[in-house]
């Protein structure tokens, strides 16, 4: 089959659809959008997330030193989506406008969405500036759960949590789909095969 | 509901599988799972990837000052795993045990898997050590995708891609489930609502 060559471009999946919550100098709470995250360190457990400096969350991060990662479920999508829509500076009500409630963080002073199953509370630990974005290495003080979507050993469940996957170029938004097995396992007969010759 | 702390882990939904591929100094292909790792920066395309500084696939980065990554499909997800099962270190033939052809990439000194549907090729731009972990930034050269995966538009779609999501904590693996809806879309009802009051 042919390969395509598409170019330099931010192209790969799956990304997720994650919500930075930050307060202002004033107190009040923003939240915006961002795809272009991940983890990024087991210990001390860090995310990765790119911002661009123009940003009111960039500007809040650094007073605040803090920020929380929200994940939303796929019922949430459009309230997800609008976080990404409208600026922060044009609008101080954005969680009032998506009819969210933010909750102040337990371990830091910035707020998350309480609606949504799962958040991460994180300190400032490292940037660095690429071009357009600030790629932000945030250390996670502590995740929180709804109990709702924890397994019966109190694990977090991706089903239940059912969060959104963004397919940048499509600009689509995803559910998640079937369970197609172990991880560190599923690979395990490859490993068991003898070396070739 | 109830609010469960979980504790300062790296946890977060989604996050992908994807793979890490080099050389090593003496050209062999190795190739290594990468869960911690999304896009970084738009301008220039940058993706993130964290890497044990104890992996083969670290001195192999450092070496040559580029990586692939490379994006399996849920079919090919038993040879992903393994990727993450067997060490560089170990074991020569991992693309050869893995039935997976290595390609050499056409912008980097970097094998690529031709199995795969879609991979991008960087150059080594950044690297922040914090702890377990490098934080490495790689700056995407080019993206390829096998034009099997292509829309009628030419542009990727993530269902014929068909990649794969990693659960931390489960340690399972799915595939993309349905689409949700637009980006930039979905939540623009609440955009256009009125402020409130």
């Amino acid at each position: 089959m042919a390969e395509i060559s598409l170019g330099p471009r931010p192209y790969a999946v799956p990304t997720p659809l994650w919500i930075i919550g930050t307060y202002d100098r004033e107190g009040n709470p923003d939240a915006m959008a961002a795809a272009w995250a991940g983890i990024a360190n087991s210990e001390p457990p860090c995310v990765v997330v790119g911002v661009r400096s123009s940003r009111k969350t960039y500007e809040n991060i650094l007073e605040n030193r803090c920020f929380t990662i929200n994940v939303p479920n796929t019922t949430l999508a459009p309230q997800a989506d609008y976080f990404g829509i409208e600026s922060g500076r044009e609008e101080k009500g954005k969680f009032e406008k998506a009819g969210l409630t933010p909750g102040r963080a337990g371990k830091i002073n910035a707020p998350y969405v309480r609606e949504f199953p799962l958040h991460l509370e994180c300190r400032l630990a490292d940037r660095m500036t690429m071009g357009s974005h600030v790629v932000i290495i945030g250390q996670i003080l502590d995740v929180v759960a709804d109990e709702s979507v924890l397994d019966e050993k109190g694990r977090p469940d991706i089903k239940k949590i059912d969060p959104v996957i963004f397919a940048p170029v499509m600009q689509a938004y995803f559910g998640v789909g079937e369970n197609i097995g172990k991880a560190f396992e599923i690979g395990k007969e490859f490993k068991d095969k003898k070396d070739p010759e």
